[in-house]
């Protein structure tokens, strides 16, 4: 923890200030953005409130020094993704995370000389359009969360939900990189190779259960060349930042489809993600112990074993879904909340999944992402994804409006948040991951 | 059809007219290469006997005429990767195979006057570094050879080889696209958890079980819009053309940790592919009636059907593996082929395999690989994989050194080669895919 993270740092930029701001001064996330219905390129940016600190601009207006750590990471912001800042490892854009705290404060010199900067770095985030911040070369989705590979195993095995490799194998697969949509991009229903329990053949059929579910993205800073493992000691600096991940699934096609080889087009259809990526460093002041491993649990071996990680491996994070119905929104009523957990409660923590990836001399890059996999935790209400919060359609949930859900229906808004707050700590926001369904083709 | 197949073709350059060539001038694959030892940029060739033609020192010559098809796809060769040439469609690679091949027959008038134009087009292959073909930004394997998935499912599930979803889908699954390599990079033995039946937990050591898997690999050219699948009676000019893939595997990590998201470090610590990509266009005269389906297999389903499709869904691709072991090489043996297996003989046809792949909406992007999976006829000498061959190991394998092999120990070098062939046509070749097993770190 440093200064950047001080609880009484307040921001010149006044919406950054709000007690429920996501983007506080002490947040600055990077994202991709340009103004909307420009022709501008998309360029890195850093959320300050409700506005957006064009990193090209502080370059040009040469706040960010000579020959500086923080000037060498906001060139490296070039190109319209995060790539190259991630590429550069945590100091470097730790630097510029510094530097432009600094800069942001309540009585920063540079605004105090004239506040006319603001207008010279800052574009309001409602004017702007966003896009997926990272060429993401790989996508892995993780198993990560105990409380969900139990649930949905008692649904398809109800005396033997964990499978006897779960406690030893932070259990992942690899996921569609070229699908991944940003926030707000609309999700086509997807047809696909239906087969009910009691039908003789598939059909194809745009799917009856299509579900989202809750997750936290891992987006891979520095990498690690092929053949070289990445110690479990090493592995948390090999993390840039975090943001939300909705893996959209379509339950009928992952059930026919699935064995022998995993999830297919069940999932590849589309995987939205949220646009700012809050940094490792940010989340600093919320990093917690892992959750303890049930006693009688199988040791982990020992290269998935690190005491500091164990003692820091968890993140004080908590993850709300919300759905709002089409006939809720022209009713205007607000979004529902159907789930509220906390990423506290996984079973592996990030520095496990990242150096289980690498183990065998998987190299990752600058820019993957590793999804944690449904964030579950062990209550009703705590269910990231529809299959467990309405036990596979048994038990519907419903809406403000009356209106009951199995699935997700056509018009369906589904936004995911996630925010970080603790004692001492001033509280920061991972944004929203935001979806509707639309029909299918 | 056209006259670049005319089996009476020849070549100025001689090597392309020995009867066994891979590489003749009704062949014309394209690669990305550059003189080893050299600062040059990787750029894109196309291989004739066993030279390189420059595709940009072709342009510089002024030989693909001025604002033709055949100019803008050489233009579009300008990346160092094939994705350029790719995205243009089959038309322009096409125009610009034909060209070449005007301009590399014997007789060719550009040769004719100043024969000098060899030096100036032309790199031996043996001075040349190729490097993987394209950008590949998702890699996917199917399992498309019910032989092979018959065989790997007697071995798990004697009395019910085959799940009750294989002949209705396309089954596939993501794999990693970072730690894809060129033929000839060294592979390295990885570790990962292992469990063997009668052990109390698993531990973390060098895989037992190294395998190949002998495997064809399709490059997308087009691509599709996310949301927009492609019809069965279009896929076909998606596909860009082939190459070999090796998809090596660690039967004991895959054993241990496949369920239930399918495989993962058993399959992501290495992927070897072939340098060049023969197009589909090339393979014209050697398309096949689809394998029929056997009396009694469900029909497909529409999405999946197409009389066209069926008329030449096969291709009369011959595929050898071959495997040296150090002590072969240090005496001077040569490789030993193990098995030679017939894309015909396929239940899935590569337009079934691409047109699954985008039916929910998934979008292909330009160099993307579909692979195959193993290719594996009905014979026992037709199984592509050590894991069939050796049947688990049961039934070792004898190399000529009177060694044997359940699965592959290090300093084994394996190698796939394809070829084409059919009366009244040009015998054809894929080159080769080759990869040593180095020592587990």
């Amino acid at each position: 923890m440093n200064d950047t993270h001080r609880p009484d740092l307040t921001s010149w930029v006044e919406s950054a200030n709000a007690p429920d701001a996501d983007f506080p001064v002490q947040n600055l996330p990077y994202g991709v953005f340009r103004r909307r219905e420009s022709d501008e390129l998309p360029r890195v940016g850093v959320a300050i409130g409700d506005r957006i600190l064009d990193v090209e601009a502080a370059l040009e207006e040469g706040v960010l020094g000579i020959d500086t750590p923080a000037r060498t990471a906001a060139e490296a912001c070039g190109a319209p993704w995060l790539n190259g800042l991630m590429a550069l490892g945590p100091e470097y854009a730790g630097a510029l995370r510094a530097r432009l705290s600094e800069l942001l404060r309540a009585g920063a010199p540079e605004h105090a000389a004239d506040p006319s900067i603001a207008e010279r770095l800052l574009v309001a985030q409602r004017e702007a359009e966003l896009f997926v911040p990272a060429e993401i070369g790989d996508y892995t989705d993780f198993y990560a969360s105990v409380h969900h590979a139990t649930n949905v195993g008692s649904m398809f095995r109800p005396d033997n939900p964990l499978l006897p490799n779960y406690k030893h194998v932070p259990i992942g697969y690899h996921g569609r990189a070229s699908s991944i949509v940003v926030s707000g991009t609309p999700v086509r229903r997807p047809v696909g190779q239906l087969k009910g329990a009691g039908d003789e053949a598939p059909t194809f059929a745009p799917t009856r259960m299509l579900d989202y579910e809750c997750e936290v993205g891992f987006y891979v800073g520095e990498g690690n060349a092929h053949g070289e493992p990445v110690p479990i000691a090493d592995a948390e600096r090999h993390l840039f930042g975090v943001g939300l991940v909705n893996d959209w699934s379509a339950r009928d096609v992952q059930a026919w489809e699935y064995q022998p080889l995993g999830p297919f087009l069940a999932k590849n259809f589309a995987t939205t993600v949220s646009p700012w990526v809050v940094t490792m460093e940010a989340l600093a002041p919320f990093r917690a112990p892992a959750a303890p491993r049930p006693a009688g649990d199988p040791p982990p071996l020992p290269y998935l074993w690190s005491d500091a990680d164990q003692a820091r491996g968890g993140i004080a994070l908590t993850l709300d879904v919300l759905i709002a119905s089409r006939r809720m929104r022209e009713e205007g009523v607000a979004p529902a909340r159907v789930s509220r957990a906390s990423f506290t409660t996984m079973y592996w923590t990030p520095a496990q999944l990242l150096a289980h990836h690498a183990s065998g001399g998987c190299n990752l890059r600058p820019g993957d992402l590793l999804a944690s996999g449904t964030v579950s935790g062990p209550e009703r209400d705590a269910r990231g994804c529809l299959l467990e919060l309405t036990w596979r359609g048994t038990e519907p949930l419903t809406l403000p409006t009356g209106e009951t859900r199995k699935f997700l229906e056509d018009g369906d808004e589904v936004t995911l948040r996630g925010f970080c707050e603790r004692a001492g700590a001033r509280r920061i926001g991972l944004g929203e991951c935001k979806g509707e369904v639309s029909a299918a083709r």
